[in-house]
C-alpha cells in the first residue's frame, strides 16, 4: 500500500460519537472560514454555526461530554502508578482534562449567547430557505458583509470563542480516543470486510486513493462490516483489497 | 455623499424578479467557488447547486424567463428606427437576446441532467441535515474531495455548464433591466422614504456605509417604502439621510 495517496475516513460506532464528530466537523469549518478573506466565506461560517446550534438544541451534549471527559480522566489516573509510564506527561494530560471538564460544567447552556445574539438570530431563519440570504432577504447581513475584513473576522472569532469550552473538551476527548488504537493492515475479500470488535466507538480507515473505492460502514460497538464501493459506477473492486484500520 | 464607501442593495418589486435575483445569487456562488482551491469551498458550491435545483423544482422559470427575454427583444426592436440610436450596438443586443431565447426554449428541463447525475443525487439529501456532510455520512463525497483539484474544478465547471442557458438568459435580462434607470439622489426624512413608481420591478440603492444603516423595503410595482434601520441597535438615524436610488 503506497503511503503517498491515502484517503482517511472516520466512522462512529455510537450515536454519541456521531454527534461529537459532527460538532468537530462544524467547528473546524467555522475556525477555517473565520480566517479567510474570500467574499463568500461567510456562507460556510454561518451555515456551520446555525447547524451547530440546531444540533445543540436537539442533543444534551454538555452533560454527555462532561461525563466522557471525566471517565477518560479516571482511566488516565489509574495508569499513574504503572511502571515505565511517563508520569509527567500523563499528569499534564490529566490536568488538562480536569480543566476542560471544569470549564465545560461551569459554562452556561452551550451556545446560549449565540442564540441570544441580536444579529445572529435576525439572520438565522432565512439561512434555511433556498437562496434565502440574498441582500433583499437580509439587508442587515448585506451591511455586515461590507464592514472591513478585520471587523468581520474579529466578530467571527468572538462568536467562535463562545464555543471554546465545547471545542476544548471535544478536541481533548477525540484526540485521546483516536490515540487508543494503532492502524493495522487488513484485507477485504471481494470488497467486503467484517469484524467482531470489543466495545469500540470509532473506526479510522486509511484507503489508497488509487483503489478508487470508498467504504460503506454499518455496525455497532461489537460488530461491524465494511463494504467497499467503486466510486465510478461499474468499475471492478479488487478481489483482495488492502487497507488500514484502527479500531478505537 | 462620499463615493468611496458605498454599499449597494437591490430589491425586487415582483415575485418573478425575486426568483431571478435568487438564481443569479446562487449561480454567482457556484461560479466563484468552482474556481477556488480552498478545502471547504465545495460546501458553497453544493449548497448553492442544491438550493438552485430546489427553486427550479418549485417555479417554472424557463417559460417565464423566455417570455421576458422575448418582451425585452421586441422593445429593443421598436427602437431600431429611432433617430440617433446606435443601430449596430442595438442589433448586436437583439441578436444576443434572440440566441439566448432560442437556447433557453430549446433546452431540456432546466437542471434535469443535474437531477439525474448519480453522484449529485447521492449526496443531495444529506446536505439538508445539520452537519450532514461528514465523511461518515457521505463517504463518496469524501472520496471525491480527495481527487486532484483540477479534476474537481473541471467537474464543477461541467455541472455549472449544464445551467449555461439559464445563466446566459438571466444575465442578459438582468443587465438590461438594471440599465433601464439611472441613480438619482433622494433624501429620507427620519429614516423613512416613500415613492409612487410606475410599473417598476427592481430597486437599486446606494447607501453610504458610514451612515451605519440598512434599508428595509416593502411595496410593489407602483408604490414602495424604504425604512432605514441602524445596524447598531439604539444608534440614531440621521434625520435627513441622503441616498441614491435607481427605479428599474
Amino acid at each position: 500500500m503506497q503511503t503517498s495517496q491515502i484517503t482517511r475516513y472516520e466512522h462512529p460506532l455510537t450515536e454519541k460519537v456521531r454527534i461529537y464528530l459532527r460538532l468537530d466537523y462544524l467547528l473546524r469549518q467555522m475556525q477555517h472560514s473565520s480566517n479567510q478573506n474570500d467574499p463568500w466565506q461567510y456562507k460556510i461560517f454561518f451555515n456551520a454555526l446555525f447547524d451547530l446550534l440546531e444540533i445543540l438544541d436537539q442533543v444534551q451534549v454538555k452533560t454527555d461530554l462532561a461525563k466522557d471527559i471525566d471517565k477518560q480522566r479516571q482511566q488516565l489516573k489509574s495508569w499513574l502508578n504503572i511502571d515505565g509510564v511517563d508520569e509527567y506527561a500523563l499528569q499534564q494530560m490529566i490536568d488538562a482534562m480536569e480543566q476542560a471538564h471544569k470549564a465545560l460544567i461551569s459554562s452556561p447552556r452551550l451556545g446560549q449567547s449565540l442564540r441570544e445574539d441580536r444579529f445572529l438570530s435576525s439572520i438565522k431563519q432565512r439561512f434555511s430557505i433556498p437562496g434565502g440570504s440574498c441582500c433583499f432577504d437580509l439587508p442587515s447581513l448585506h451591511h455586515w458583509l461590507h464592514l472591513p475584513n478585520e471587523e468581520k473576522q474579529s466578530a467571527m472569532r468572538a462568536w467562535l470563542g463562545e464555543l471554546d469550552e465545547l471545542q476544548d473538551a471535544l478536541n481533548l476527548w477525540l484526540k485521546l480516543i483516536r490515540e487508543t488504537a494503532q492502524y493495522k493492515t487488513h484485507h477485504a475479500r471481494n470488497g467486503f470486510f467484517q469484524y467482531d470488535a470489543e466495545d469500540a466507538c470509532l473506526l479510522r480507515l486509511e484507503i489508497c486513493a488509487e483503489d478508487g473505492v470508498y467504504p460503506m460502514i454499518s455496525g455497532h460497538r461489537n460488530r461491524f462490516a465494511i463494504r467497499f464501493s467503486p466510486f465510478t459506477e461499474g468499475e471492478p473492486v479488487a478481489s483482495d483489497l488492502e487497507f488500514k484500520l484502527a479500531i478505537c
